[in-house]
């Protein structure tokens, strides 16, 4: 059980802590990303050392939001994690680090208190929003790097500000990284984060749309991302994330799944909810979580076996 | 030429109009929907009639913008244009009230000074982020109608703030619309202009998308919705609007352009850039206009010589 903290004490936290390594989640996105580096470079004004770890790579569109510098080898004095609601959210690092985390800071209505302190604001649309704050409170001075960290945060995580997750805050927040930093070409992160899309993306997409399956007299979407699909199209499976708003399309949807196939007949699969529907119950049903709107939980099974279990869940779901 | 006043006058102007007709312009979208609305009802709140008169049906997606009593009829006494560049825009309405607006308030850089008085900020991002400013300085209180009328608008001329004409102020006003309305479900307004798609749709963005010609090195992506690829495919040109950005999905487009036929060789077409290239000198020269990053024009004539035209005009503006 973590011991919950307010924001003065994270600004604490944070002024005396010397060499930490910051933990991000597995596939990591705008968001942890964001967190990790603009947190790396707070500390830095501060004159502490630390560095961003993460079990997977940055992928290539987020190298942008990357230190100019290289980083430093340094043994870890201080673990601290960003937007991870638990700490299977490690990956392969769990097993060093579990256990060790001495400051969370999330925006998961999921977080499961791992952590020795904890600052966390479901109502948040993003870690990077609850960092602006800890930010403001701890007086540093953005650098663009740090104003490009926290947008491409708060912009990935609400879907360029159009889920139900985005507040008066988003939006204020962002207003003033924009008046500070008005040189920043915000649209061409935005486009790079939600626009721009590669030929086996685009293919990917229309194949997935033509398959798409309507359940629940049309209120429950469903699209599969086989292996055999993905063979066939030439479809790289690193080009479908973010595929999960997809069966949000027609008019009419309350929950869109998506399915991705892994190894060993084992699913990774995204609930989307448009309105009604609390989809994070649903997955930590399932072993996983995340937030009212958009959850992701694993399944292991035959496809009917599983569509059966997730419509069953969705049905019983929309009848509350 | 134009009279042109600031925003204290343009107030002043609105506390002394009587029955106003309230000119928006065809192919009615959300900002000029929401300007016209909101006027309305701030006009309303003001002790004043007006009505908002359009050459075009309002669309039923936005039909939650109107207010809840019948329209009165009544002649007009002021004539009041929003959102209207140039008269061509009032449609059918153009013959009756040409020469006669006593008030434009608008957003575009080709604004055509038709109006008696004009007031136009180049750099808004919507006609309804510089109403909002007016209504502030009218100091009348908004109502929930007032705020999605504005939310709407500002957020679809952005594309969800995702366009390079998102400002500091887009976001700030936002915010200040969502402090005040917090019950307001933005989410679901998001929803209804950016992700709900019907199946005609549906399908016309995987034809399109499949059918994308790439020009002048993949800097110029190309797009036709011909008559023959919408009855064919059972596509209603009606779901089509907002096909334009799909061009500019691959990595390095530069401007991305949609065609759409219509009546004897004639083709509406939508421009679009991402950086570089002001696409609105390119179809002013055609006659048309817009802004920097999006514009549009018509051209008649064969689509081999139409392409070429277009494709000209590009290559010259990359080269220059």
């Amino acid at each position: 059980m973590s011991n919950l903290i307010d924001i003065p004490a994270v600004a604490g936290f944070l002024k005396n802590c010397e060499d930490a390594y910051i933990l991000i989640h597995i596939n990591p996105d705008g968001d942890c990303i964001g967190s990790g580096y603009s947190l790396q470079a707070v500390l830095k004004l501060l004159g502490k050392r630390s560095k961003v770890i993460c079990a997977d790579p940055i992928p290539e569109r987020f190298h942008f939001l990357l230190p100019e510098e290289p980083e430093e080898d340094f043994p870890a004095k201080y673990i601290i994690s960003v937007d991870c609601a638990d700490e299977t959210r490690f990956g392969e690092l769990e097993e060093t680090y579990a256990g060790k985390v001495q400051l969370c800071v999330d925006h998961h209505i999921s977080n499961r208190y791992y952590a020795e302190n904890l600052y966390v604001e479901p109502d948040a649309s993003s870690a990077c929003e609850v960092l602006y704050k800890i930010y403001r409170e701890l007086g540093v001075k953005f650098t663009p790097q740090i104003a490009k960290c926290l947008y491409t945060g708060m912009a990935t995580d609400t879907g360029c500000f159009k889920f139900s997750c985005t507040g008066a805050d988003t939006h204020l927040f962002v207003s003033e990284l924009m008046r500070e930093f008005p040189e920043i070409r915000y649209d061409l992160i935005n486009r790079a984060m939600f626009d721009v899309k590669s030929p086996s993306r685009i293919r990917a997409e229309m194949i997935m749309l033509s398959q798409m399956e309507y359940h629940l007299d049309g209120k429950c979407t469903l699209i599969w991302e086989t292996k055999a699909i993905c063979e066939e199209n030439h479809i790289n499976p690193k080009d479908t994330e973010g595929l999960t708003s997809l069966p949000l399309q027609p008019d009419g949807v309350e929950v869109g799944i998506t399915l991705r196939e892994q190894d060993d007949d084992w699913y990774r699969i995204s609930l989307r909810s448009t309105d009604r529907v609390n989809v994070s119950e649903i997955c930590e049903r399932f072993g996983g979580g995340g937030h009212v709107r958009a959850a992701g939980c694993k399944l292991q099974g035959k496809p009917e076996q599983i569509r059966e279990i997730l419509l069953n869940a969705v049905a019983e779901a929309l009848a509350s």
